[in-house]
């Protein structure tokens, strides 16, 4: 049977870019309601310092009140060892660690050079790797591209995953931060990490800024991803380009999916009705998905 | 060399739903604009009664104003033999015919039946084939589905290829009217297409309704499709769908075939630069492209 795996990232990614702070019992609401589509797992935000996203000051009262939660398995992003630290506390024993390939985006974003970030990525997998009821994940931002110094190179990408698998690492993601990507590139780059680390499971972030990630996403099943980040309602957008729509939406994501009988075990309708709840609770956010403007089609047949 | 031909359709698709009339220097202006951007075809409009579309109650003086222009096919679609008629004693020599698979569509656009419909064409067939300059495209609507019957099967797409093939047609669009396509459907139906006959080129008109618009044209041209319809800035929107957006926007895909390394002889920056002029003329109307809200990524290589 051909399926995929979708990782639901609206409560973290979607929520990150977001001036205004999300009432708690809102945020659960939304982890329970992405619970019920038939999400297997949920990012459910960043162990960050408030001073860097204070959206995620509440993360561990969050944490506390979905993580026994049945269904789903709850992940969370944590820049350095001291998220980790909280995260696992919090009994959340999914972590995402990330950085960017491109220096400056990563001295952007978490305001220290790549090495920097791969200390403290060394730092978590020595005192955390071996214990089994953790899993890690690295994504790799700005695989595809950067907004501060363009293309991102093959070979860059290649080098990083290297000092990450040298850690030990054997999950890894590449983002498509800020939808730069193209189903060549995404073709080249994923069957080269394929080739070089066949030890390493791979998955792919991809953004539809530029209106390519539902194609990128194809391509990048076609050539045997099988794990895609995606944010209900295509909630969330790149700073960088203001009114352009973020992650790839995961109702647009899963009607392509399922349309082409790849089962993702989610339930559309129960998406859709996620995203109608999303815009009521947050009128100011732009939903960018397009299943939800135009709805399902007439008498569609969602498994052919 | 990797190529693909874009079929420029914003002076036609674009503009057809819009309810306010474009002025007909504006129609001009358009055109004479699109052609500088590179586009080897352009439907400059419809030839239909006024009392169908009124938008396009001009078209003979738009039609004598650019017929003569260089460096671009005009084209023109005529649901009838009149229509047909009218478009060659104005000078455009390139004719698109269009009816849908699906009967319930065909009452709906053209209020008569798919039969009726293939009894024009075979009028225009007898009438105008012969005649060396002329070229005639049959564009099949609603071959990836049907906004009132749901799904159309690809044995009904092949039944009504094989009438119009048995014209003497040899050019024939597959057209996603509504939006319903997805990847594996276009695989399907082009791929039982081109070995049942082999001898007719088919093209792809996708809209972007539900998201999955480049992701079709991806998996079209990976098997071989190499003729696409857009419309520049995504003008356009199904009247069946408010909000939600219609053809796919040229600059989207044009962005996605030149970074692939897909020649389509386009300027994307012109392109970028009538989008803006587009929504300066037509403020009501909704640019959907995703290219024209995010802009170029940064010190992007256009060929890789």
């Amino acid at each position: 049977m051909k399926k995929a795996k979708i990782v639901e990232v609206a409560p973290r990614d979607g929520l990150q870019n977001l001036q205004a702070f999300v009432p708690t019992d809102q945020k659960i609401a939304l982890i329970k309601k992405l619970a019920g589509t038939g999400a297997q797992e949920i990012q459910i935000g960043s162990f960050v310092s408030p001073q860097a996203i204070a959206q995620f000051r509440d993360m561990e009262e969050v944490a506390q009140a979905v993580r026994r939660l049945k269904g789903f398995v709850p992940s969370a992003l944590v820049p350095n060892g001291r998220g980790a630290d909280k995260a696992l506390a919090c009994g959340i024993a999914r972590l995402i660690f990330f950085f960017s390939v491109s220096s400056k985006h990563n001295y952007a974003n978490v305001q220290q050079s790549p090495l920097d970030s791969l200390k403290e990525l060394q730092h978590i997998c020595r005192s955390h790797l071996s214990n089994p009821s953790m899993t890690l994940r690295v994504d790799l931002a700005t695989a595809f591209g950067c907004p501060f110094s363009g293309n991102v190179t093959t070979a860059a990408v290649l080098r990083t995953v290297e000092k990450v698998a040298a850690l030990g690492v054997r999950e890894i993601t590449l983002c498509d931060t800020v939808g730069f990507g193209h189903p060549k590139d995404v073709e080249e780059k994923f069957l080269a990490c394929f080739r070089r680390f066949p030890e390493i499971r791979f998955g792919a972030h991809f953004h539809n800024t530029r209106g390519l990630a539902q194609a990128n996403a194809l391509r990048a099943y076609d050539i045997g991803v099988r794990s895609f980040d995606s944010s209900a309602g295509g909630l969330g957008g790149c700073p960088y380009a203001p009114g352009s729509s973020g992650n790839v939406a995961t109702e647009d994501l899963v009607f392509m999916f399922e349309s082409m009988g790849i089962k993702t075990g989610m339930d559309l309708k129960k998406l859709l009705n996620v995203c109608a709840w999303l815009q009521k609770i947050l009128p100011q956010a732009k939903l960018s998905g397009s299943l939800f403007q135009a709805g399902l089609p007439h008498k569609h047949k969602l498994f052919c």
